[in-house]
């Protein structure tokens, strides 16, 4: 089997018969550029720019790979600061022995998933790492939106309501099974999807009620929510038995001793949202497919100012601090 | 000394602590969006877009670190491009155990040489990795720029003058002399340099006679000039007794078997321009410090179509073909 070697990062042949033979013969002749720089025509002046370097390992898991992970997790970076992610480079890190056929299975994997979020792979820049200074393959995805919805921030109200997208910690939990060699229950993969398109959806119709937007990747629910109270004079109060998760992850969760409200998820938003709209606005998530298990999780009031507290089950309160460090490493 | 810890790259406390008192603190406010994405301002419709991972070793070299190596490549990169550069992310990758003195030292270099070059570092990423899967550091940075002049892609002619910016091979050599622990002469240094000034000066000024600019990095110049003149009806000659190269790095190529017009550049543009206007543009490039070496080094004609080829000091005449894989790996 064919396998990467030292000279295909280089600026000679094996490289450019490496870039056109592989790369662009899957990604498309425009991923990655004779020229330095791709050039673009923008219908618009103010954009949203991000960047995201992808180290996710095992680089293949149920529901996706590292490629649909990097394409994903950046059109969704974009996506909620209200912008029509676009352009996206791809920058990649290989380590010397990666099998080609595994490269180009990735490949693939982010040619399809750029071509379902309506984005393009415009631009793009390969290195190569002796073996020992990498990890197979690392993706550096950044990425272009046009801002066309007024960016959500408006000033978060007492009363207003806390939405996830659906069931929680899909993807942190499939990633450390998969590490743990725990046995997989067929129900069990992670959640890496484009969100782009419903939150377009959303933002056209609820932009006066819609106060924050933001996915929940390293850290999870409570990290995001956390942010948000960070300083802040309200606290956020869930409710334990809105938080929808599915019976897989609780399960795992109790075995490997995780919270699924601190686990990542790679497809699903939390939504602070006005109190007299969080149901219209979960009606409108309920038919986009990646949000099937919207809930309202609870609401924001007072009572433990700056901080992010859960009503248990049988009526206690347990506060959700921002962790020290995140329980699971290079989930992403 | 404090090092970097799994910790660093997770989505918790430690991330955001050493994110605020290490980056921020260096890089400027803007440079880690709390935020996504960054949301930017552009007075124009059409840019450049460009990406570029650095994985440079050693990371520290007389001249420049890979700090400064990451921000002035993607400059220009951008400015070859006709563009104004205005906007860097920065996507770190490091690996566990690499002291934050050393981090924080390369962070002061990128924030000093974004500052010299005029763009602003506006998003960022941090990935930790652990130890023997990463190589200290591997810095990402993609580019935003704005497309100003007319992008310099005219149809090159027969008599049109190949000009290099100065001195070839100072960044390949210096980094491979540390390497190979060769004896340091001090005046042997990597030319790692913004160009976008001059390059900006030289498109406003002679935008009809300049037939392309690229700089010349990993691969060198010979590799830029096989580009140009890939599948083409016309072919390239130099002039061996015209290309600048410094003593020491003639010295240091003699004893390691390099060829300079093979060695990557950090801060070296080629130019194909009218052969009318060549020696104006010269003068031009030659009232900015980083071309004061600047030199008409061949041209075009047609004796070897789609070749390029040299003339020696004798008389005779040698191919200089694309290379199977470059010379020194991990040159950037």
């Amino acid at each position: 089997m064919k396998q990467i070697i030292a000279g295909h990062g280089s600026g000679g042949k094996l490289m450019n018969e490496m870039i056109a033979s592989v790369i662009k013969s899957i990604l498309g002749p425009e991923s990655i550029q004779i020229d330095d720089s791709a050039i673009l025509d923008l219908p618009a002046t103010k954009i949203a720019f991000t960047t995201d370097s992808y180290t996710v390992t095992p680089i293949f898991f149920p529901g996706g790979d590292i490629g649909k992970l990097a394409i994903n997790g950046t059109v969704n970076d974009l996506a909620v600061m209200g912008a029509i992610p676009k352009y996206i480079s791809c920058a990649l890190i290989l380590e010397e022995g990666f099998e080609i056929e595994e490269f180009e299975s990735i490949l693939r994997s982010m040619k399809e998933a750029a071509d379902l979020a309506d984005v393009q792979i415009v631009t793009g820049d390969t290195k190569v790492v002796p073996s020992g200074k990498g990890d197979r393959i690392y993706i550096n995805t950044s990425g272009i939106g046009i801002i066309k919805n007024k960016v959500q921030r408006g000033d978060i109200l007492q009363g207003d309501k806390i939405i996830v997208s659906g069931n929680i910690g899909d993807h942190g939990v499939t990633i450390m099974s998969l590490r743990n060699n725990l046995t997989f229950s067929s129900n069990l993969k992670s959640d890496c999807a484009a969100l782009n398109k419903m939150i377009e959806s959303l933002c056209n119709k609820f932009s006066d009620d819609i106060r924050f937007i933001r996915d929940a990747t390293r850290g999870g629910v409570a990290s995001v929510l956390n942010e948000i109270t960070s300083n802040k004079d309200f606290s956020i109060r869930l409710d334990e038995d809105q938080i929808p998760v599915s019976n897989e992850v609780r399960g795992i969760c109790d075995i490997l001793g995780l919270d699924p409200l601190y686990v990542a998820n790679e497809g699903k938003i939390v939504i602070v949202a006005s109190q007299s709209k969080a149901s219209d606005i979960i009606s409108e998530m309920k038919k986009f497919p990646e949000a099937s298990h919207a809930s309202i999780i609870g609401d924001v009031d007072s009572l433990y100012p700056g901080k992010v507290y859960i009503e248990t089950f049988v009526g206690g309160k347990r506060l959700l601090p921002l962790l020290v460090e995140e329980q699971l490493p290079r989930i992403c």
